[in-house]
């Protein structure tokens, strides 16, 4: 049989990528796939991708039972211009005597707040209409979501700022990042807050997802019951960030997760008296 | 035909796991498939997520020619219990009046470099073997990789830099933080330079992945032509770090890319006598 034909990467690997004739042809795919790993290994190649568009998906039960495992898939709107309907991505490693080197494809999402302030030292809150949990439901909130693909966190934050409450907002600098693991599908979350400068004040908030927005005095949201008390923590830092890790956790609806944020260690320190004190709700 | 039996979420979602049972009759399937499609829009449903581990692989061609597309794709290495052998996620948005909520799957990689200093203010440097480009092979530069699943940036950032040169450091905080796009398959990069202090001085270089390392005076290593532009930057902030988005553009061999970092104002002005003058090779 035929090898299939490959690209070599400068790693010493090797890539494939489907057409519609493997996928109508699995059978012939399949002689011609272990054809290919015995040349493959003969050349000393130490892994072997398997690039599958969407116009050979058929073929994807063949490869995967020829000991690949996936890298990673995209649906078409996650996807770029090469393959615009989507596609998997499957990887083996072949030096058996060797670990694999095949690196993790990315498993953190970017998530952004906006601590948005007008020149009264108001602070731009929301109200969401679904909250992760019944606990936090109904309280006051920091507007911000997650990054869209690409794009950067000033613009982000803006954006969010913008769909949620209606106030277009400047991005100034981050105030703080958070670190934590173990979200849906396992992936790793960073948050990062940008301080913002409020360029429009009134308020037009998203019916869809957030029940009410408000301008709050800071100097009254840092202290209120009803700002989530996790917000509350955050707002303290609202001055002067210098990034030092302190660790903390993280209260859920199901067990306390811990967390790293980095921030300014006076700050924390003042706001909560005890250097990992950025624990909340 | 009866439909599938689905679990549903707090957000209007069903999602249905496939099994082996339903892998080894793929017609049936398919007639299950749309009678549940049916049942589930009848119901208002709004998305449907079908969830197919490695025992059920046989099943993917005739979910994805059912209007599904992929959510992610995960290798038995990286996924968690509940599918240790591997899975792939298929979702598909079924309310065709509004726009699909389906949440994008994480696309951002996290790096770290450790920016590590001695008791004499000596900075720890590697040459790396392989290099991303020919215009900086052989150029010192700071060691560092990407963060394992789940691993925090002090902990990532130590774990490194031991492997690569031997040396034990303890992380202090984060100097500074690049956000950049585009790449290997379209991932964002978020790169924390992590200052560290070293517990151990004597230098171990790993032989697979690093030529060289050395102690460098960090005076000397902020001026010196044998360190990487862009690295020299970095070590021009070691003082004291207040966030401020800057932008600039990152030389490559393709072509500059612009990124945003995240730094005191000061000590980039200080460096570069320019507020966005982050870029190097």
């Amino acid at each position: 049989a035929e090898p299939l034909s490959g690209v070599v990467d400068r790693f010493g690997g090797v890539t494939v990528t489907l057409g519609p004739e493997d996928a109508a042809d699995v059978g012939s795919l399949e002689v011609r796939l272990r054809a290919s790993l015995a040349t493959w290994r003969g050349a000393g190649r130490c892994a072997a991708w398997v690039r599958v568009p969407r116009q050979a998906y058929s073929a994807l039960p063949t490869v995967l039972a020829q000991g690949f495992d996936w890298h990673h898939a995209k649906a078409a709107s996650q996807a770029g211009p090469e393959n615009p309907e989507g596609y998997a991505l499957l990887a083996r490693w072949l030096a058996e005597d060797e670990p694999s080197r095949i690196p993790a494809y990315a498993n953190t999402q970017v998530g952004v707040g906006g601590l948005v302030l007008n020149r009264e030292d108001s602070v731009l809150l929301i109200k969401e209409r679904v909250s992760p949990s019944a606990k936090i439901h109904g309280l006051w909130k920091l507007p911000g979501g997650l990054a869209d693909r690409g794009e950067d966190l000033g613009t982000a934050a803006a954006r969010e700022v913008l769909e949620e409450t209606g106030v277009h907002a400047t991005a100034e600098g981050v105030v703080c990042i958070h670190h934590r693991h173990g979200y849906a599908h396992g992936v790793s979350d960073l948050y990062f807050t940008v301080k913002m400068r409020a360029q429009s004040v009134e308020l037009a908030a998203q019916a869809s997802e957030v029940m009410e927005a408000t301008w709050m005095p800071l100097e009254e949201a840092q202290r209120s019951p009803e700002v989530m008390p996790f917000n509350r923590r955050i707002l303290m830092l609202a001055s002067k960030p210098v990034l030092v890790p302190h660790s903390g956790l993280h209260g859920s609806s199901i067990a306390p997760r811990p967390f790293f944020v980095y921030a300014s260690a006076a700050s924390l320190d003042s706001a909560t008296g005890k250097p990992s004190g950025c624990d909340g709700a």
